[in-house]
């Protein structure tokens, strides 16, 4: 239960990032696929993935040499901090493209490594995975469709 | 020595984040007291850190029950991927200041929950202590001294 609740508290910085790097207009004027999720989807989405990869951490932390898994647990909540920053902050599309390949590659990584402690810990990452996809997706059409700024 | 660049390979991200988010023309034309340390000294001061607090993580993950210690050390490393792009990317004084109070906060959790495994692993972050301490001074005197919008 405590690392459950240190967990939790490590995934409020990605979500202050994305709380003080929010859509706005520059957001709204891009162009974007029909399949865009309304923006009011993207909070609850996190919160429950926040809610899922904590809990599962917190699973395969109460198991033996779990170092490499959580190791990659914490490299995977750091790179999603950068990617608000990134993306909405700077507005650099291509950079949170990079960004999100090399989260999601993370969260794989983090989703094997759970997977040889705890089944069940590897399945609650699923859904961080299904979700990584459909933002890499956005994030590359997006880059497709708008012009960057050399 | 594969937890030593994993951990290694976490640093890589806030270190990116500093790259993005660099001392530009904003900052120097801030209000900033005598002592502060020259640009350049910033990069190498990090990079010493980095390599400390990585290497104290990885004499920490390779002892029993280190848990709570690497999950302070996630919170500590993520929390202080937030603080450049809220200072340098949003140039919020006094939102960096909170947050470089939090990163002290969880990196002095981190060097407590460290000695209580290792004694040499502690000290190795005695340095990142020392420093955050100066960079908390130096974002409290930039915040007093420059008005900042509401």
């Amino acid at each position: 239960m405590l690392m459950f609740v240190l967990f939790l508290a490590i995934c409020a910085v990605p979500a202050a990032a994305g709380l003080f790097f929010k859509p706005g207009e520059w957001y709204r004027t891009l162009d974007k696929p029909s399949w865009t999720p309304p923006d009011w989807v993207f909070p609850i989405v996190w919160a429950a993935l926040y809610l899922l990869m904590s809990w599962a951490a917190a699973r395969v932390a109460s198991l033996p040499d779990n170092d490499l898994a959580l190791g990659l647990w914490s490299l995977q909540i750091t790179v999603s901090t950068l990617w608000s920053a990134v993306f909405f902050g700077l507005r650099r599309i291509a950079a949170g493209a990079a960004i999100i390949v090399i989260l999601w590659l993370a969260v794989a990584a983090t989703t094997a490594a759970f997977l040889a402690h705890d089944r069940i810990a590897a399945l609650m990452m699923v859904p961080y995975l299904a979700w990584g996809a459909v933002a890499l997706a956005l994030n590359l059409w997006i880059m497709k469709r708008n012009p960057q700024p050399a």
